[in-house]
């Protein structure tokens, strides 16, 4: 993929952002692409490639936001990171004069993706690569829902330590304006947990539960010097719903 | 490596192709070398170590293609790649202006290939390193034979879908007049397969073996949402041979 | 953290040193940014981060060099580096105006670290970071000691290999006058061995223990074509002291 990003855009600067996603887990793809992405100066291209349906008929796509084009395919791994920055326009990837001559059935993120994504760091539009749709992919988790002062989102990752992170944001909280110091009541699948809500988790007993707000920006259930994953028996995908206690 | 390069070609663009290749696994190497070497724009200089020859008296060499220099040990790690862009002059490094001042007997990567690659990338002409060589070593996998209509060639390696992959090209296929439709007759070592050349996986039935030309531009002998390397017992290195049945 | 060090400073060039260190090992870290820091151009900005006291409150510093600025926690990890060229100023930073607007209590690398070494880059000076302190953290391994003609450090890291290296580098066995070629004393806790000092494994028999330089720089205990680290049940932190014999 660099190979073809640099014979296309001499210049760009390609920058890896994770080699590390698990094979096919594209909500662990959607969450590191949408913790790293606030991070960068605004008018970059980001390529992001985590593909089960490579080779069936799931659409190759280019998101444009308020501040980046997203390039990869329609099936949710951009969202979660587009959703942020507000999408203005998505368009579906059928432009030949933007992918490699011959494009093969197994490896789209070299001959579609990489391809499309160094012709716009080129400075092509994005309007360019084909047909604007509006009916692209929007995973759950991309979107947490508020509803009567509740929050209904699920867990995106469970991370080394056993931190349980969800789709939530502080931007999210502050919807139900649920500020740092109150207690909330959190509802994972069927268990029902108070957290208190804090900036660290030092803030709490050791081996009691806590909410806080993580590194990568994403509400998290931990467990002070424990391990919530495990105590909870969470999973990635649940649902998770929070209302203040 | 890439420290020494900046110190030699501060502009030098460092781009990683692969930190995975398992240690001492030269065909597997080489493999990954030669699926993304023609990638990239002509005039690049490439530095590729697999050397479990260093310490013993394995030549360092500079290989230069129609397309490319290439830097690393003389064990055929580089001849796969060079060998799809015509071998021009081989040359064996013994020029110690090209070196670091203080050559390891540990880490020829550091202190002779990258060194050199840099002074390369600077612009320094390749016969400069050292004489020309006509006894490189060319391993048996980086040029597939053709004889009576009969392709010869071998297993490089078993990727993680369990795909067998071999060292024949679209292009050597081509010398049988082998086109994708067509039935082959395949020996691996003593097994005899009747495959058909297939542009993907799906085109046979579940479970059913098959032969495409992969993503990375080899045959590979694959069963439709299976494991060939299991079902055939295959292993690197084992013998192919290949006819039109 | 590379988001945030080209949203500063656009131009960076940034190069990935190693993402392999082990969780916490901080002594590790130490010895892969010393054994690479050598081979670097001068002027250069490090950023390194081996940080389990994140959260409490270990201070962040930046350590100016003779060659070089390296930022990261005051924990040890800088100072083998830093050492090897000579410290000349060590600052505790503490200016926000250096840090990301709002420093989270979990990823310091992001919001602090690679925040300052981004502002260094674009050409800040080091002294703007925050005062200037003297009491910052020396580790024992970042200083081998030379009392009555013996030397005494401590094992570092036993690498793949089994290879036992230590914090001995060429200069400091100068100091004691020992030359390639003479026998050694060394004690590694409580085991006395008589060593070789040779400049390659292969100048012993197979299977017989031997001291060398390795590619990194330092003194290793090996076995020609065996396992150190297994023959002598070595650990990383272990003491060594080493006499001429």
């Amino acid at each position: 993929m660099k190979a073809v990003i640099l014979g296309i855009c001499k210049d760009a600067q390609v920058v890896d952002i994770s080699h590390g996603i698990e094979k096919f887990d594209v909500r662990m793809g959607a969450f590191v692409l949408a913790s790293t992405v606030p991070y960068f100066p605004k008018d970059m291209v980001y390529v992001a490639v985590v593909d089960p349906g490579v080779g069936t008929d799931r659409r190759p796509i280019v998101v444009e936001t308020r501040r980046s084009l997203l390039v990869g395919p329609d099936n949710g791994l951009l969202m979660l990171a587009a959703e942020k920055e507000s999408v203005k326009h998505v368009y579906e990837i059928s432009n030949r004069a933007f992918m490699l001559p011959k494009v093969s059935k197994t490896f789209h993120g070299r001959d579609v993706f990489a391809s499309v994504a160094a012709y716009l760091a080129t400075g092509r539009v994005p309007s360019e690569v084909g047909p604007e749709i509006n009916d692209y992919f929007i995973p759950r988790y991309a979107k947490p829902i508020v509803e009567n002062d509740m929050l209904t989102g699920e867990v995106l990752h469970l991370d080394d330590f056993g931190n349980v992170i969800t789709n939530i944001s502080e931007k999210d909280l502050n919807r139900i304006s649920a500020k740092e110091g109150v207690s909330l009541l959190v509802k994972l699948e069927r268990k029902v947990l108070s957290l208190r809500y804090c900036s660290a988790y030092g803030e709490v007993d050791i081996n009691e539960l806590v909410a806080v707000i993580g590194g990568h920006g994403f509400l998290e259930i931990a467990v002070n010097q424990g391990n919530a994953a495990r105590k909870l028996k969470a999973e990635a995908g649940m649902n998770v719903r929070i209302e203040k206690a």
